[in-house]
């Protein structure tokens, strides 16, 4: 049983929801899109993953029918547009705040599968499309290849970092602390993967 | 209460179909596809938005359901395979049914959210996704970066007329002729703000 | 009534996740993607299909509670990886696999459907969407205009076998005899069409 859940997933939600908003908006500038195709984007960014995880547990998306989520996701959205002039030289935000919103968006998938009764591998993959869903809709509408497919060590992290919830779930050990710990393990592996460039093998040879 | 449900949602759904399709089965005449493939595109673009909105409020997508849906996307996918010699100097046709189907769509969006007694915001949000969701999905199927990033106020009349239809529900001023006079201003400013080339501000410096 | 329903749709939803996992990872092979990427989307493209079908007909996701499909989409994933080299010489092999999970997907989609009492159509169209839907993913993924879009019949005979598979039910064929025909139909007439080059029309004038 997850005990705090309405608050401590509310607070997940809302920062995974804020840092996809950034990185979806600061994607947005970058390409060049006007105001409203930036808040587009940085809401599309931010509320698809958890949108993506409601309808796969059948529940009502609450990205949709909670104001608290969507205010955020404008507000980033407008600080993504307005000082996107300071955090040009900054190259590296987007990802700091993409692996943020990876992290809690795991944990907060994983958190609400449980908490509805999904079984453990079910919650494990709900936690990882929660993760991922967001920046995949952001990569594919801006026409790159999603970052979970080409950059080091994306989706490795969120998996592990659900699947460590889920042990310690079935372990009783549940509330906050745990679910903290485990999101920021999955930032932690994330950011080490990007600082020290850790890198998976490729096939040896690549078909032509 | 809305109070002419099903004629007057089918109605706009079979107008917003038909014109979509039509918005979808033309580009796929532009990309060179072969009958099958702009037939698919057309239903794919006529559909998706109506499937999305009916999955996030939970139940069975009648994009899927009633054949005079289906039906309806499929003629047009024809026509637009048929007469594409007739239309390919009207350069602006795809634009102005594309309208059309934002038009009417986001305001069957919001009357069937309403219906089913969702609360105000989402039924702003989903009349929105119903509205931008097929043309999204037939712009990168296309390979294309969405109209509803890249174009002038696309998404911004979508949204108010969504809440205007929402306003006037809450002083229950229901019925077909409110529904059509919110279809008939998204369709009006969004066609303005091409023909006058309305235009939103950018970012001040983009980044590099 | 569909008798043997379990096990008949269990095995074609192995085979069908299996060589699209195939498909999907060979492509990511070919993209020049690291061992995580080719798994995410040799999974994704596995197990899209049947998430989208699962989520039209408002039950929970097999694709995400069965570890057995999900067993089957990594191996099929890490075989692409692992085994690339000695598959480059085939390049027919990511459309063989390709076409056997377009016909395993159409028909078991179409079971599914009926199995829970859909309408003809919608069990069609369902069929339809199962077989296209992860392939469709894929290639957006990996930036390509989708198969589904560019290439002979590929909708057409999983439409054609869906609705063979519908007709058959309605005059009380049942049982995994008529469905593993109706699959083989699918695949036969697709391969047909990519070794004669089967072509459909395209418009006579494309547009500029």
């Amino acid at each position: 049983m997850v005990t705090s859940y309405p608050q401590a997933l509310l607070g997940l939600d809302l920062v995974g929801v804020f840092a996809f908003a950034l990185s979806g908006g600061l994607v947005g500038v970058r390409k060049g899109l006007d105001i409203f195709g930036v808040l587009v984007l940085a809401c599309v960014t931010a509320l698809g993953g958890g949108v993506l995880r409601d309808v796969v547990l059948d529940v009502r998306p609450v990205g949709l029918t909670d104001w608290r989520l969507v205010l955020a996701a404008v507000i980033a959205g407008l600080v993504a547009f307005g000082y996107a002039h300071v955090v040009q030289r900054l190259s590296k935000l987007v990802l700091t705040f993409d692996a943020l919103g990876l992290a809690t968006f795991a944990i907060a998938g994983t958190v609400k599968a449980l908490s509805l009764d999904a079984p453990a591998l079910e919650s494990v993959l709900i936690g990882l499309m929660t993760a991922v869903g967001g920046g995949m809709v952001r990569d594919v509408l801006a026409g790159v290849v999603p970052e979970v497919l080409r950059t080091q060590l994306y989706a490795v992290p969120a998996l592990a970092g659900s699947a460590l919830l889920v042990a310690l779930t079935s372990l009783d050990v549940t509330g906050p602390v745990p679910s903290i710990v485990c999101a920021g393990f999955v930032f932690a592996v994330r950011m080490a993967a990007l600082r020290w460039h850790w890198s998976a093998p490729r096939s040896p040879r690549s078909l032509p």
